[in-house]
C-alpha cells in the first residue's frame, strides 16, 4: 500500500481524498496556490506545499511544480481528483516516468477515451451502442437520403469543420433533408471553406444517465449502477440522483452490461464513468467516458455502502475487484451548492462567508472545504459544498433535501440554495419527469429569494 | 396523522425531532426557556413559545406552561424527547386528559417500568432474566447461606434501608459470608435503625448492552438489535457502538427475544430500550427499561436504515409494526461531545463558542444544536453534539471517528473531544475489550490536549 499520497487538487475534492487517506492510515501531502492558503485541505494534510499563484496554469496545472512537490515530500502516489490534471495523459505519463503512481487511468486509456472520435470508434468495436450516424463524410445528397433512411429521422446534419451551429441542421423527414442539404453545405463553405458533411441521429430530449464502473489491473471490471444527471444548465450538472426515476431493472442491466463491456474492452484500470444519452424509448447511446472520479460520486457511495476514493486507491495499488456488480439499496440526491446568484443568470459570487450553518442529522451528508470566515477566491469554480441526502425512497430523500436546504445558510455571498429549494418544489422534478432540456424553460421565482 | 407536534425539549434532541417532523410534513412548535432563545430549534420550528426562565423546573418541567403552549398553538401531539418530562407518567396522563397525544409510552407503562422493584417483578413474570437474589428479606444466617448457595457466589448482601454503601458487603464464599453477616447487620442497625438484609448476585465487570424495541398499539413488538454502552463514567455514557464487539448471533437472539417478550408482556407502545447487564459468560440480566427515545438512538438508525423518531410518530398515530426484527448491516459508533474539561474531572465548561468546525464527508453524521457564536448556557446538561460514524467494519468506523475528531474543533469552551481521541487510541477499546469498569482506571494523557 502507498505510504504517502500527494493530492493534486483543491476544494472539497481535496478534503474528500484527504479524509479517506487518513482513514486508511496513509500520509497526505496537500498542494495549494497562494489563493488557497487558508483552505481546510492545507490545514488537515500532514504536509502542505505551495505550488504557485492563481490562476491554475501557474499552480494546479503546473506539472513540474507538482512533481517537484511529490519528490520533495517523498510521496509515492498522486491523486489528481477531478478537473485540473485528472484526465491529462501527459501528467499521468510523467508520474509514471518519475516512479510515482498516478491514481487513475493509464496514459493510453486517457488518450483513447479522451478524443471523442477515437472513443466512439473504440466503443463501437466494443459493441457499445453509439449515436447512429454516417461513417465519416457523406459524398452526395443521394447517400444522405440513404443514410438518413437507415438511421431513422430525425437526424442532425453537421459540417465536419463546424462550430457555433454553422452548417448544422435538424432534419425531421426527407422533404426537409432535400430543403436543407445544399444550403447547409453552402453555409459551411462560406464559414469554414470546407463543405464536408456528416450525419448523426438526433436524440430528442434525452436523459443524461451515467454508469459508474471500476476496473482492476487484471482485466476485470464491474459496475456500480447509474446516476441521473439530466438536470443541467449549459452542460453543467446542478443536481444528480440515484437510482434514476427513469430506470428499470431491465434498462439497468442493459446499460450496466454495456458499461462493463466498455471498461473490460479497454482493460480499464481504476474507477470511471460511462456517460450515456437515453431517449424516451429507453434506447441508450454512448456519449463519453470520464477516466476519473466525478463530482457526483457520493450518491453512489450512499446507496451501496462504498467508498469510491478508497476503491481508487486500492485498485491503483493492485487490489483485484470481486467482479460482482452493485445495485442501489437506497435513494440518494446531491445538490451542488455553488457561490452563484441564481436570480442573476447564475453569476459567480465569490467573497467572504460571514456566517455559515451546515445542515446535519439523519440521512444528511455534506462535503465541503469552506467554513465561517472563509473567503471564496474568484479564481476557481464556484462550488462550495455538496449536500447529499439519503433515504429509503425518492420522496423521503427529497423531503430530507428540502429541510436540509432550509437549514443551510451562507451569509456574505449568494448561493444556489434558492435554486435547489425551488427545484425541490417543481412538479416535473417531483414526478421524476425531466430531461437535459429541463433547465431550458426554468425561471427562478422571487419567492425563493432568501 | 398529526398535523402539528409540540416538542417539549431543547438542544440536539429538539432539532432531531423537528427535522423528522419537517420531513414528514408535520408542523412544529418549539418551546424554550429564556436561556435558550437563540437556539436553533427556536429558529427552525414553525412556531415557538417561551415557557419561562431557567432552571428547568420553571420551564421545561413546568407542565401547565407546556400544556398551555400546546393549546395556544393547537398542537395535537407532544414529543417529549429524552430527560425532562419524557418518563413522567403524570405528564403523559395530563396530555391524555387534554386530548393531546403524548408520543411515548402510556402512563400505566411508565409507572410500571419506572419503579425499579415493580419493573423487576414484572420482568420476572415475563420470563426475562433478572439479577438473581433473595425474594424480599432474609430471616437468618442459615437462610443467607442457603440462598447464596442457590444463586452462586460472589454475592452482594445489602441493607434494605441502605445507602452510601452502609450495610453492604461483597461476599465471595461461605467463609466470607460468615465473617461479614453480623457486622453488616450491626452497621445497618447503627446507620438506619433497621437490620433487614437482602441478597443479589454480584455481576462482575459487566457490559451494559441494551436492546432497542418498538411496539405498536395492537400488542406486537420487534427488536432492533443492541447498543453497547459500557464506556461510562459515573453512570454517564460517553460513547456507544453497535454491533457490540462482545455480541454473538446466538446472544443477540437470546437478548432480542427476551426484550421482545418484555415489551409484548406489558403491551408496550412506542420505541423503548431494555437495558441489560451482561457478564463474561454471556449471561444477561434485566437492569431497567427506558420508555423513551435515547441519546444513542442514531447508531441503530445508521446500521439498519431506519428513522426511530419517524417510527415513534407513526406508532403513536396507530401504525402497526411489521413484526420483523432488524439486524445491523454496518458498524456505527457515537461519541458524545460535551462542553466539559476531560483534563479537569470532566467539569462543565459553558460559554460562547467562538469558532466551530464540524466534520463531514463519507460516513459522518453530526446531530447538534450549536453553531459558531452560540452561547452554551450553564443551566442544562453539557452535551453539545453527537458525532456518529458508520462503516462496513468496526475498524473502519473507528478510523473514521479518529479523523472526524481531528477535524472537529470548538473554540471558546473545553470539550470532551480530547477524551474521545484518546479513547480511539486505547488498546483495550480497539480490541473491543471493555466493561462498565473501563473508565475506573482511565487517565487522561496530556498529549491529547488540544
Amino acid at each position: 500500500m502507498f505510504k504517502k499520497i500527494l493530492i493534486a487538487n483543491r476544494g472539497e475534492i481535496a478534503m474528500r481524498i484527504l479524509r479517506t487517506c487518513k482513514e486508511m492510515g496513509i500520509k497526505t501531502v496537500a498542494v495549494y496556490s497562494t489563493a488557497d492558503k487558508d483552505s481546510l485541505h492545507v490545514r488537515f494534510a500532514d504536509e502542505a506545499v505551495c505550488i504557485g499563484p492563481a490562476p491554475s496554469k501557474d499552480s494546479y496545472l503546473k506539472i513540474p511544480n507538482i512533481i517537484a512537490a511529490a519528490e520533495i515530500t517523498n510521496a509515492d502516489a498522486i491523486h489528481p481528483g477531478y478537473g485540473f490534471l485528472s484526465e491529462n495523459s501527459n501528467f499521468s505519463r510523467i508520474c509514471q516516468k518519475n516512479n510515482i503512481k498516478f491514481i487513475g487511468a493509464t496514459p493510453e486509456q486517457i488518450d483513447r477515451m479522451g478524443d471523442k472520435a477515437n472513443a466512439k470508434a473504440t466503443m463501437k468495436e466494443a459493441g457499445v451502442p453509439c449515436v447512429p450516424g454516417s461513417e465519416g463524410l457523406i459524398d452526395s445528397y443521394e447517400d444522405a437520403v440513404r443514410i438518413a433512411a437507415e438511421i431513422g429521422y430525425p437526424v442532425m446534419i453537421k459540417a465536419t469543420a463546424g462550430g457555433g451551429g454553422k452548417g448544422m441542421r435538424r432534419v425531421w423527414n426527407e422533404a426537409e433533408l432535400k430543403e436543407h442539404w445544399e444550403s447547409a453545405i453552402q453555409e459551411a463553405v462560406a464559414a469554414f471553406g470546407n463543405g464536408g458533411m456528416y450525419m448523426e441521429k438526433l436524440i430528442l430530449e434525452p436523459r443524461h444517465i451515467e454508469i459508474q464502473v471500476a476496473g482492476d489491473q487484471y482485466g476485470k471490471a464491474c459496475h456500480l449502477s447509474e446516476r441521473d444527471c439530466s438536470v443541467q444548465r449549459r452542460n453543467q450538472k446542478l443536481t444528480e440522483e440515484t437510482p434514476s426515476p427513469f430506470m428499470t431493472d431491465e434498462l439497468r442491466e442493459r446499460m450496466g452490461n454495456a458499461a462493463v463491456r466498455a471498461a473490460e474492452y479497454i482493460g480499464y484500470e481504476g474507477v470511471g464513468t460511462i456517460e450515456f444519452l437515453v431517449d424516451k424509448n429507453r434506447d441508450f447511446y454512448f456519449m463519453e467516458m470520464n477516466t476519473r472520479i466525478q463530482v457526483e460520486h457520493p450518491i453512489t457511495e450512499q446507496v451501496i455502502d462504498y467508498d469510491l476514493i478508497r476503491e481508487q486507491i486500492l485498485l491503483a495499488a493492485g487490489t483485484p475487484i470481486s467482479g460482482a456488480n452493485h445495485y442501489p439499496k437506497l435513494n440518494s440526491i446531491e445538490c451542488r451548492i455553488n457561490a452563484e446568484d441564481p436570480f442573476n443568470d447564475f453569476r459567480p459570487s465569490p467573497g467572504k462567508i460571514t456566517e455559515l450553518n451546515i445542515p446535519g442529522g439523519h440521512g444528511i451528508r455534506v462535503d465541503t472545504h469552506v467554513y465561517s470566515g472563509y473567503t471564496i477566491p474568484s479564481n476557481y469554480d464556484s462550488m462550495i459544498a455538496k449536500l447529499i441526502t439519503t433515504a429509503q425512497t425518492r420522496e423521503e430523500a427529497i423531503a430530507k433535501m428540502r429541510r436540509a436546504l432550509e437549514e443551510f445558510y451562507v451569509e456574505g455571498v449568494k448561493t444556489t440554495i434558492p435554486f435547489h429549494r425551488q427545484l425541490m418544489d417543481n412538479e416535473d422534478y417531483l414526478a421524476g419527469n425531466y430531461t437535459t432540456k429541463f433547465m431550458d424553460d426554468f425561471v427562478m421565482d422571487k419567492k425563493y429569494e432568501i
